[in-house]
């Protein structure tokens, strides 16, 4: 697969910003819209954002690590761009879309690529219901918070919370507990790519609870709905021998 | 041991004041400053209420479940209070000194009886510093929040957090991490109750944190020490054979 | 789907035994060899041990509790098998194939429907090394010994050493280690059903390891290879709103 | 305080056998006997022999690392031994007291520094009644095994089976199952170091278990008792500024 127009995105760092400078001067610049790639040059916080930004247009996306955390992006080169690019592995992976009901009545909806969590805003713990396809599972989870992740996810915040690092193609979700206080022991769930999973805040009023999708913030929810958007495809590009499965592989191996 | 004067105190639900109208008829209700012993009606909050308004007296507090959670409580029982209240034995606890110094400057302390927990305001990850009698231990800890646990805390938020739970009288602390991101599996530290804790909030303008000494929490917290104090006497009565001792054994044999 | 020619059998104690009795009169009773259904009366035991011995010939096997543990069970009664039968799920999974090769020279293949696990044999830390699709992956793990868990056996053993319970259609193998000694935190991994996982026990005659294929044990072994043999099918049928996938779903949710 | 009579003792291994040569024309080379003060030259292995060995005596051991794992030694240096001897923080310990009943009716007594271990013998899961102060605490554990722990061998097999680290002055011994599998989320217990620890092998025959202090294996017991014996001092000797205490804290926030 080779590509020719070439849009490039930079954090707003030096080292970034003079990535930017050199590699437009010598590969071309295209406008986004105009780009059949889009070269990313930062971290993996920088990957998620060019995802969001770029979302319904499916256009692929190679990252360049010019950041601190750079789970997701290639390793910097200014050299043979267009020869990695055309060799590189593509991951096609799905989005969660959030849909969150506040206490105030009004409803949004958001898309997350690695991960949906709710987390206790005040002193008070969060008192959850949670169901899987229309069932209820967890009549009350006294907890910090809860998330659902992505395998792309699984590293990330669901890593923290020790749930389990999930392989890309594993069509699943993890569905991880944060600090559970009762039941006490619950460690989380693995669940089927296409569970539809619904939070119910329960004592809402006394102990108010946020959720997130990626870094999005949503205070004070009542109702939260989260599932797999199969219509939509990211597409991240990784140089050959270091496709995502193998990064998943590797960052399992590690200690 | 014997107690002659006894004032009631009691949550305020019906199950508890109706207790509390009918022990006081029968075993008279002395204010708590002529007391020589405070029974209190109620849960395990209530217990902790107590404890923390009457702690510089160090008068013992025996109490009876009326309330959901009970692990510091006794059974409820109408007859033979003074029977049970001479033959219970007395646990002898310290609580924790917390002084906290908020982004506005102000300098705040209290008392702890169960933990002093930090945790994240937002959606972003807590940076902490933590340093032990005055050494750097961890110089960056990515991070939900982290605690510190007195024993009598240890089957509480502690526990949530994936900590031990420590006998009463083994003269530790616990210091359990929250959902640490980085280092991402680190597990906490046992240390000794003589332990100075010194957490500093690094970036703590971009990422708020707050700390919770047992419910009474301070938002925006940028340097927070944590140290038992051993001139404070919490006295809490237990009956006979259901010791604090015997309660966190049993608990630790719960699954 | 309707079944014509049953063959029962039932493990030697007497709930089981008379079962088998009665159910033989209602229903008669072909051989095994010329029957179009199995229907194992007993635990967990029993369907391992029935699914091995007719593992070549993919007739499903239905089985009912009259043992002590039944997650592979339904609910035992005597009426309406044939319905039961005709309205029953069925699920298709494949064994794991273990080919190890032992200190005497001699080589040993085995299949497992639960797991292949690898145990220290004496007061000696067991010492492996392992390759995931020739890939060395951890070149030395010391610990108590280590396992490959199916789906379907990842509620057994895997559980207990702290593994994650993987859904049925996930298309994944759980990789657990046994009381990691170095590197001391490893938590193990999953991996896709293609992998090709090999132990190579080092030092192993200091070091002796036995590994086991669901019961059937090999001492002494220097060299095991572990996948998934997709050409066996293991077909257990369970009853409608009570399949596989919902009792690990279940699972999951236990605490 | 000053040593005048020292008593090497070396692994047979070139490196250490080398320094003990060295040391030994250096400093004098007292017999065990009549040494104040014994220097071992290997690694951990050797530290604890040596405790092994000399236990009754109560005479202090210095070690200095030649081997692999070095936890218990001092850093090697040919120079300066007796100003190091003299400055050198003493940790008094106190051993395990195993006393085992084996299947043939015979009994064994064995003093453990680190742990008592129990492990199944074959692939048969080992059963296991756990009795604390006479009392039982855990009428049946379903396991690979179980041990209990010292403070300082918290850092060694304990860990590997995910008990916690104990300051060496806390006063508590870590009771922790090894792959426990009913109940399966069981996590151990900290003790009081008076406990008398009881454990009962049920269905002895067909699930053989094994005990070990510290490295010696007793085959086939059937009853294992393990209790502190604070009659006896281990002394070990470390270097100013990393005191025992000072390593198992940093040990603590290693990761």
């Amino acid at each position: 697969m080779t590509f020719k127009k070439i849009a490039f995105v930079a954090t707003d760092v030096p080292e970034a910003q003079e990535a930017l400078k050199r590699l437009s001067d010598r590969y071309g610049d295209a406008t986004p819209a105009d780009a059949d790639v889009l070269v990313a040059l930062g971290g993996d916080g920088l990957m998620l954002q060019t995802l969001h930004k770029h979302m319904h247009r499916g256009i692929p996306i190679y990252g360049m690590n010019r950041g601190s955390v750079g789970f997701l992006m290639n390793e910097y080169r200014d050299d043979e761009l267009l020869e990695r690019l055309a060799a590189a592995d593509i991951a096609r992976l799905h989005p969660l879309r959030m849909n969150a009901t506040l206490a105030n009545g009004t409803k949004h909806e958001a898309l997350a690529i690695n991960e949906v969590s709710l987390l206790r805003e005040t002193a008070q713990a969060a008192k959850l219901r949670i169901s899987i396809d229309g069932k209820v599972r967890m009549p009350e989870l006294s907890c910090d918070g809860v998330l659902v992740s992505t395998p792309a996810g699984s590293t990330a915040y669901n890593l923290s919370a020790q749930g389990p690092i999930i392989p890309i193609d594993a069509a699943l979700l993890a569905l991880t507990p944060i600090s559970a206080f009762r039941p006490r022991r619950w460690r989380g769930a693995l669940l089927s790519h296409h569970a539809k999973v619904r939070f119910e805040i329960l004592d809402s009023e006394k102990r108010p609870v946020s959720a997130v999708a990626d870094h999005r913030e949503y205070r004070d929810v009542v109702d939260v709905h989260v599932e797999e958007d199969p219509t939509i495809d990211l597409l991240m590009m990784f140089d050959e021998g270091h496709s995502l499965d193998e990064r998943i592989l590797t960052e399992q191996f590690l200690y």
